[in-house]
């Protein structure tokens, strides 16, 4: 999740949160510094010149203070103003951050040891806003909703909900470090722009109004104590800024992640989750564009789809006799499909015959197609069917997003062949197979060693922002080279759209591998 | 109280929090500028760079920014870090601090309009931690007091009564000036070393035991909240600094109100509270020393003695014929004598022939002098008594005053003719009358002009600290050039104090003027 940054090494990472253990001097008639400055200038001589420190720390140094007691280790935020988090007793060098990946449907947790640069621990769970509806509509919909006594209170719901989750998990994971979870020193959240809002508790109303602008798009840090985060009270909380609406932290953080800004070569980076974005460029413009293409893979459309959790079918293979082999996420009994399963599956019955082009399901191949109340349908395992209902979503997924990615870069005025790498992130299952996907149409026909799978990169992009104190800089000098591209509008695409919803498109020509795989 | 300031005018003004109105152009197509920007947007083109924004402030603008409302007031922290504390509906540009006086005795707030920098109110109260203890030693061991559960108590009992002091009377201050206590921008603590521990919730363990170390010398600026002070939760609170166990922030806060550190000729500096206080230097030097010599003044000590409140005679003179005229703070009945009216009055019965250098009435020369149940004592109205008893006292602390003016001088080789100004500060009365205080020998027998009568310099210094964003900078420069003696430790100390015990002082020859009065 981190590769990049663990192989640079302790020496060259810059965490937000640094500790140092400084052994001062007792107080004597020779030596009556004040206890603040005592490790104020314990620090100066590390060449950390603090300048601020919040009450409750100085608090604690007067009692360590009064205890003649100055063997102790000082917790310093290095991004931004330098300000001394807390002061613990004795050597305590242990530092870890919470990344938090904070999706509409999913939010996932990730502890970050900030000495290492080694993810240690993650968890995830359904982000509980989901009560209220699934998508982002109806999310800022509930804003508007009061309470008996007139006053607004959907917002406030919200907020405390993703909150109370994101403390839930943050907790477990510092248990199972070996922690408590008031000595996680820092933390990143990255959301889109309603997930960012509604964490903050801001009014996310005109994000789905005309002209479409977010309350904000920088949002800088906040202690965690002002949000409500039950980690070290004074740890920094990073959120991601957002470039607008459409084009939220996370897709920044997935641009981190991948270094895609960095790089000469223009590289294309496919985010799926609740919804798809699209970011193509490279170190000079990035143009991104975002639709909503991701429920069936999310497991909220497909009858037997789940999202990437403990009993997801992850990885299908269909043989030649049409059964199937596949594998459980966490080995147990299956329980449904994820995304990227589901993937494999589509690909497996077009390859072995089962379905024809359009994803009918072609009579009298298999005993595992049989009739169930809602048409035919597959017979995975158990009462795990995917049916044709659910085959058709699928298509309209895959082919709102191949379109997608043939009008933005005939609109940019380049070709796939020009692509010198290609981005697969998203949660919907830890890791796509590129081949299963081009031999549906769903990417692009290019060399397969072009794809690379990024897995989780929203928090991949959060971790990194934890590590590298430039980090959230560079993210803001990446967001204002972002242009946003509308495409759903056009023509175009709807005739575009139509012509992909063939497997694996009508105009075979731009898929020539797609029968190899 | 804050002279120097109001003739400034409001142009030269740098109050460490500022306002500004902004009208600022509403969403639309062609300015879909998110809302949180377009106020930094609005404050940049005022050429305000803001660095931070609490959360709190980003939800009002994101309210704000729902219903598309832009013409606001901005609250702005204009010292150390640029923050923006507060968006107000509309114009509001009214904008008040308030200046405090934490003494060990008696709390002192003043309501500060920073758009004209002038005091628009004054409240004072007793300290409520008076209730533990009189004088500074009994409230540090207060603080080893523990609960029930056997976890520390005390200190935490002290800080909130000192908090919920303040509390109340700017809460009354507030609404005298027609606004709400929440729409205070700012505050300033100034305090005794102690006093400002106790505030903040630090340990004073350390400053009553060798080498008398304070926990902390610079403890900056507070949000509110923080402090649980009931004023905008995001206004800045900033607690002045000490010196030292013994020279705290009201010191610093007299020096910076006299002026004497910018000063080239050599000024002298005596605050009077529950502690004397003595400066004396220039821009290049400062020397401090302090001792306890001010209960006498403050009420505590003398029987009839009360703090400058209204029904303190705070003016007395006795005629030819022995009698009293005097006037009373509020003009309502009498209650007792504060501080000034008790030099008055000693001035007063010595000048007149009742009493004898050593303050012993002479008997049979007014049937004003009876015999009450604790000695000879002059009735000065009622039951308002002044006794031989309460007579000794104030001459114990008028000799202490000047043994330690005449030490300090001369350890630092001048005399008092080198002295240029010498301010006389203190909150034991309103002003103390300079000629009845050399009439008694409390102060040196220098030109009456030289003379300067700050009233409450530690409220004062509090409330240019408000005023002026470089002011805590200075203080603390300040700070850096002041040397601490220690006074009472030697023999000559004693010598030179029982030779004061007299009216106006065995030697005759320093008071030449004395018999003029």
């Amino acid at each position: 999740m981190t590769g990049s940054i663990r192989s640079t090494g302790s020496r060259l990472m810059t965490p937000i949160v640094k500790k140092y253990f400084l052994k001062l001097p007792h107080v004597s008639d020779e030596d009556n510094t004040p206890g603040l400055e005592r490790v104020l200038d314990g620090l100066r001589r590390e060449g950390i010149d603090v300048e601020a420190v919040p009450v409750s720390v100085i608090r604690k140094i007067s009692s360590a203070f009064k205890e003649n007691k100055f063997d102790i280790t000082a917790v310093v935020r290095m991004a931004g103003r330098r300000e001394l988090l807390d002061v613990e007793p004795g050597e305590r060098l242990d530092n870890f951050g919470i990344a938090v990946d904070l999706g509409t449907t999913n939010i996932v947790c990730g502890i970050v040891d900030l000495n290492s640069g080694k993810s240690v621990g993650e968890l995830s769970g359904t982000n509980p806003q989901t009560a209220v509806g699934e998508d982002i509509l109806a999310r800022i919909h509930h804003c508007l909703k009061l309470s008996e006594a007139g006053q607004p209170a959907g917002l406030d719901e919200l907020r405390i909900a993703a909150v109370d989750a994101i403390n839930v998990l943050a907790e477990r994971l510092a248990r199972d470090a070996g922690i408590n979870a008031n000595e996680i020193s820092c933390a990143c959240i990255s959301g889109n722009t309603t997930m960012a809002h509604l964490f903050l508790g801001l009014d996310p109303y005109n994000i789905c109004r005309a002209p479409y602008v977010p309350a904000a798009n920088r949002f800088g840090s906040f202690g965690a104590k002002e949000l409500g985060l039950n980690i070290n009270p004074e740890a920094p909380v990073v959120v991601l800024p957002n470039v607008g609406s459409y084009v939220g932290g996370d897709v920044l953080a997935g641009i981190l992640a991948s270094g895609m800004a960095g790089r000469d070569g223009i590289s294309i980076l496919v985010d799926v989750g609740t919804n798809a974005e699209i970011i193509v460029g490279n170190r000079d413009w990035l143009v991104a564009c975002a639709g909503a293409a991701g429920p069936a893979l999310e497991g909220g459309v497909v009858s037997s789809g789940m999202r990437a959790a403990p009993g997801a079918i992850d990885r299908i293979t269909i043989d030649e006799s049409h059964e199937p082999s596949f594998s459980v996420i966490g080995n147990i009994a299956p329980a449904g499909i994820c995304g990227s399963a589901l993937i494999d599956l589509l690909s497996g019955l077009f390859r072995t015959g089962l379905i024809d082009g359009r994803g009918k399901f072609i009579p009298g191949r298999t005993e595992r197609v049989v009739n169930t109340g809602s048409g035919p349908a597959y017979r995975v395992t158990g009462d795990i069917f995917f049916t044709e209902k659910d085959i058709e979503n699928l298509i309209r997924t895959k082919a709102a997003m191949y379109t997608a990615l043939t009008v933005i870069i005939s609109e940019i005025g380049i070709t796939f062949d020009d692509i010198e790498s290609f981005f697969v992130a998203g949660t919907f299952g830890e890791y796509i197979a590129a081949d299963k996907a081009v031999s549906i149409g769903m990417l692009p026909d290019i060399p397969l060693s072009k794809f690379k799978l990024l897995g989780n990169s929203s928090l991949a992009g959060a971790s990194l922002a934890l590590l590298d104190r430039h980090a959230v800089e560079r993210i803001e000098k990446i967001a204002s080279t972002i242009t946003y591209k509308e495409l759903n509008a056009s023509a175009e695409f709807m005739s575009l759209y139509r012509a992909a919803m063939f497997l694996p498109h009508t105009d075979a020509s731009l898929f020539p591998s797609a029968y190899k795989f």
